[in-house]
């Protein structure tokens, strides 16, 4: 075909000429400078272990320096310590309170979302905060039990133990599941295996939070309505038939309190969304709440009857639980599954917290080191009485707002906690469960949030789904299955990403040096002669076989199109591996077998730019002398350049 | 720091005239054409379940063309078989006669393999190779029992049901699992989901083959050592103890009839492999063997009691077994994952033979055709007294070294076999089973590919170690156990890939626009005032926490550098995306992230070439807004060309 017309011949050399823009110099294709095995398995694994070079402080330091550094290291409270002020204190002192007004009421709530005794909520809102301020590196994190990882430790425990027929038992579970998810945490920063929660995507959490708001909500309509024999299960559908088949148990007055302390908590929420200032309304509202219901049965003690209340706290500070654990029995694999999720869930919240706050002061939080705080606050938590807790979202934003300059507001929080363990207990008496349900039911419903969802929706089709994956798993499976699906689901995207990688073929932008997708920028225009694709991934087994077809249809397709348009023939397909950032030996094997594959019919294959690995790869497998000279070039640019030049010498 | 010194400032404009190489225009970053979602996915879907465009001979055909080609598609048989003529024949029954040769000893030893009596080995070289004739599309495939499938079947089986117990139940299972392994490749093949068969990769194949084939050669112990009392386990441990614990049981006859074939065999084998011209050595060797070591012992059967032999077979065509179909009760579990392991493992062996031989030919295997092929082909076979079977590789390679031209060489081979079920069985009843112990041997030692193994070595470690994973897996642990941890450990890979993925510093190689990795072309210099970082992976959840910390390492080193030699600050980050391959809302919150880290220590952050769909999402989650203009460039030269243009102005 070529040669059959010399006009034909001549625009390919105006072509080429017009692509080279001149004289071209021919780059080499280098290898990466030369490791050992030893240097690049180094190398791996401390991108792996140690993104982050957390030991770069060190260089070059003196031994006590070091020391120094190490101590501020592993105790973040040497490092602001030493600068600590009278100012500093004022701040953290307000903070301090006013996430202490805030504690209390949610400390005694979340604990009987996870079916545990209320005084448990507030034995874990004194020791992790007292702990986590000497070891945390946040500077904001308000510490204490948070609604998530309450209902999922309630739900596991109480598929397998009744926290009513099996108190003890029940307890004794809380408190193991606490110290593995204490141990399962710390190991993770020791490990340095942060990352792992980073495969609870935000689509993921946002659905499965929403999910397990609407559960925990609908959990509160015992509360809520007086219901005594409610159903110990946590789906939707259990829930709802069950609270339609109670009927007969709802009391008007729990019902009439609860609706107008709910009313009063949303409002008090609604105007501190809508005035940020007034952040301190919603943060004193539960407190006030707890109060004034309190008085107001106390006060109609003779015709409340029917409201429930919170009965007999002891007084005084946690007890040890040490020997409440549980190392071997039946029930150990249970308090292990609860646990891991639960120690990953409330890491993952409060890492994300940390995170968030130290983003807007502009300081960093390691979060492996994070992870070991938070897993050794919950070790020693359950040995002293608490269950699983973390940094709280809620806590942790009126901290914030409040004016918390350091973790000393935690200390401050937890002595104000130290006040009410010992002297204020009985003034809990008269305090009516139904304002825990709607205090609880005020917290979580902030955590559904739907303007996230509806961007997913705008920007990734993916995101939403894996979102709604997990939030109807959540209400129609369980809290667990809701998680593990949408995570497979995360995880199958990638999977999917490399299983079917994009394939594009590139044009020239004239007067350039510049190819680009011809299905995208309109400029782009095919060069005769070549046929220029780039694949967009990793080539590796997963793919391999799918490349090999899917570049196989892009040459019928090319072939059809010429021959459509009358064309001249294609000579050369040049194969743009820019964004090939890695390849495996089933990768090194297609990319021969494409090569034998085009020869059969007749084009010659041509690689470009193969990166780092790939290149290295390419040379050790002998994939290169296989190739032969003349068929690897460093830009399309010079490729064309150089092919078009040969092609003329051979016309 | 800029303005500082006019030297200095003189510097950058020369370099940023160096890098333009004359004036520059500014290209815009296209956005891919508008899609709508249906679009979109409805071209997802197709990339995902059709990359081979199966219907493109389809398009633009009369409509009895398209039910021909429909019928052709369907039954291949109407391609070939218009243009059948004698000399293709001639070769067919040349190649047919061979692997029938072969095919009627492996069937018996490979029934014995999977524990099953042996003549449903020659049932299984019946029916199945009719079937293929007609719906596969390989020319050169054997069709027939394999030696993993059968062990992998035999092994799983015998953990729940004895074969020498309860022989029934054993075969009414061994049937069933044909029968959902037939249905799991159908619905594989029907639902297009062949790709899953690719995440079984070349170096897990390796090692779980030369793992199993260790596992089957020490069962032959057994046969080879003539040991009535062998453990039913199969990891090597018990297999080892239990051939020294029954030394008493072995039998010098035995021993020395099964090694004086064994060497012959492997001589055979030996010779065949050194000069393949001579194939037909080893593929008459086996039948050569059965025939020998049959009349030997019928000459001397007064002498050889200690020789077990086959015994009586029945004659006769295969008997029907749709109604041993088992789906119900205890074992149907075990029947269906037995049936989609060995499913699995033999469409892996089948495509991959296909594969291979059409490539040799240069034609095209439809995967997902010949799963439905091989599908169908065990469905029927399951209902005809036939164990799993698919193409094998021994007997393809010698279908194909003798010349076969077309699926009628199965034709032949089943004709073989049924004239020797009809007539031929009682020949059988004195052939020496350790005849058949030595055949096994012979062909699984052929699979320990250690070339292979040190290739991978050579090429890439961590195919080695998958590699070593699935040997050592198999050997310690169990089959399906090393198969199941070397796929994790490949899929592994794949996430950590996307986990960590590489980030490299790019600098201009002088007089050119092309910018590459500064660590690996030693003549690419830095560019001052800028630092460019080229991110070469998809950005997502399972990234997004990495590579901020990471950009802002590189960023703080840099920063080092720049001390440590007294050069100019740098102003500017320019991120390139070229291989950043896709992004979802995680990613798209880190680049926000990023660049509010990089402007809180007043830099600038440039992106480059966002690439397809990365572009879109940039701009449908407003990201593009939030960066303003003057942020987005086509290519990195540009990007400094107009930044450089812009400092002057400044200063």
């Amino acid at each position: 075909m070529v040669g059959g017309s010399s006009n034909k011949v001549d625009t390919v050399h105006e072509t080429s000429i017009r692509v080279n823009g001149g004289s071209m110099e021919i780059h080499k294709v280098c290898l990466p400078p030369n490791k050992t095995t030893f240097q690049s398995i180094k190398h791996n694994f401390s991108e792996i272990f140690f993104p982050d070079d957390p030991l770069h402080k060190f260089k070059n330091q003196k031994p006590f320096t070091k020391f120094l550094l190490g101590l501020q290291y592993f105790f973040p409270i040497f490092q602001w310590g030493s600068d600590y002020s009278f100012k500093l204190l004022k701040s953290d002192v307000i903070s301090g309170l006013t996430i202490a007004s805030l504690a209390i009421p949610q400390g005694i709530s979340y604990a009987k979302l996870a079916n545990l005794p209320p005084i448990i909520g507030l034995y874990s809102s004194f020791v992790p905060p007292l702990l986590y301020a000497i070891l945390g590196s946040s500077r904001h994190l308000g510490v204490g039990p948070v609604s998530i990882a309450s209902l999922v430790m309630g739900s596991m425990l109480r598929e397998v133990v009744s926290p009513t027929a099996e108190p003890i038992l029940y307890l004794k579970l809380a408190f193991t599941a606490t110290f593995f998810a204490g141990v399962f945490q710390t190991s993770l920063g020791l490990l340095r295996l942060g990352f792992i929660i980073d495969f609870l995507s935000k689509p993921t959490l946002i659905g499965f939070t929403a999910g397990a708001a609407v559960i925990v909500s609908l959990q509160q309509l015992k509360g809520m309505l007086g219901i005594v024999h409610f159903t110990p299960k946590m789906q939707i559908v259990n829930v709802l038939s069950s609270v339609i088949s109670t009927e007969k148990e709802w009391s008007w007055q729990t019902v009439v309190m609860g609706m107008s302390f709910l009313i009063f908590l949303l409002a008090t929420r609604h105007i501190s969304i809508k005035k940020p200032k007034l952040f301190w309304i919603s943060a004193a509202a539960p407190l006030t709440s707890v109060i004034l219901s309190t008085i107001l049965v106390y006060v109609f003690r003779a015709h409340t009857s029917a409201i429930s209340t919170i009965g007999h706290l002891p007084k005084g500070l946690n007890p040890p639980s040490a020997n409440m654990l549980y190392f071997s029995g039946t029930h150990l694999a249970i308090a292990i599954k609860t646990g891991i999720v639960t120690g990953i869930l409330s890491l993952t919240e409060g890492i994300a917290v940390g995170r968030t706050f130290a983003s807007l002061r502009n300081y960093q939080i390691d979060g492996n080191k994070e992870m070991i705080a938070i897993g050794v606050m919950n070790m020693a938590g359950s040995c002293t009485s608490c269950y699983v807790t973390t940094g709280s979202f809620s806590r942790s934003a009126v901290n914030f707002n409040a004016g918390a300059q350091t973790a000393v507001s935690n200390i401050v929080m937890a002595a104000t906690v130290l006040i009410t363990l010992l002297f204020l207990m009985p003034l809990f008496y008269y305090t009516p469960n139904v304002i825990l349900a709607a205090i609880i039911i005020t917290a979580v419903i902030g955590l559904i949030n739907y303007q996230e969802a509806i961007k997913f929706w705008r920007v990734d089709k993916y995101d939403f789904m894996t979102c709604l994956v997990a939030f109807f798993g959540v209400l129609f499976l369980s809290v667990q299955m809701g998680l593990a699906i949408a995570v497979g689901v995360s995880v199958l995207k990638i999977l999917m990403n490399v299983t079917r990688p994009t394939t594009v073929v590139l044009g020239n932008i004239p007067g350039t040096q510049i190819f680009q997708n011809v299905g995208r920028y309109g400029d782009a225009t095919r060069v005769p002669l070549f046929f220029i694709l780039a694949i967009e991934s990793p080539i590796c087994f997963a793919n391999s076989t799918y490349l090999q077809e899917r570049i196989l249809r892009w040459v019928r397709e090319e072939e059809e199109r010429i021959l459509a348009n009358k064309e001249q023939d294609m000579k050369t397909i040049i194969l743009d591996l820019t964004a090939v950032t890695a390849i495996d030996t089933n990768g090194l094997e297609a990319i021969v077998e494409i090569r034998k594959m085009l020869e059969k019919r007749s084009y010659k294959l041509v690689l470009v730019n193969p990166v780092g690995q790939v290149m290295e790869k390419l040379e050790s497998s002998r994939t290169l002398e296989l190739f032969g000279e003349k068929s690897l070039y460093l830009t399309v640019g010079e490729a064309i350049a150089d092919m078009s030049k040969r092609f003329k010498i051979e016309i």
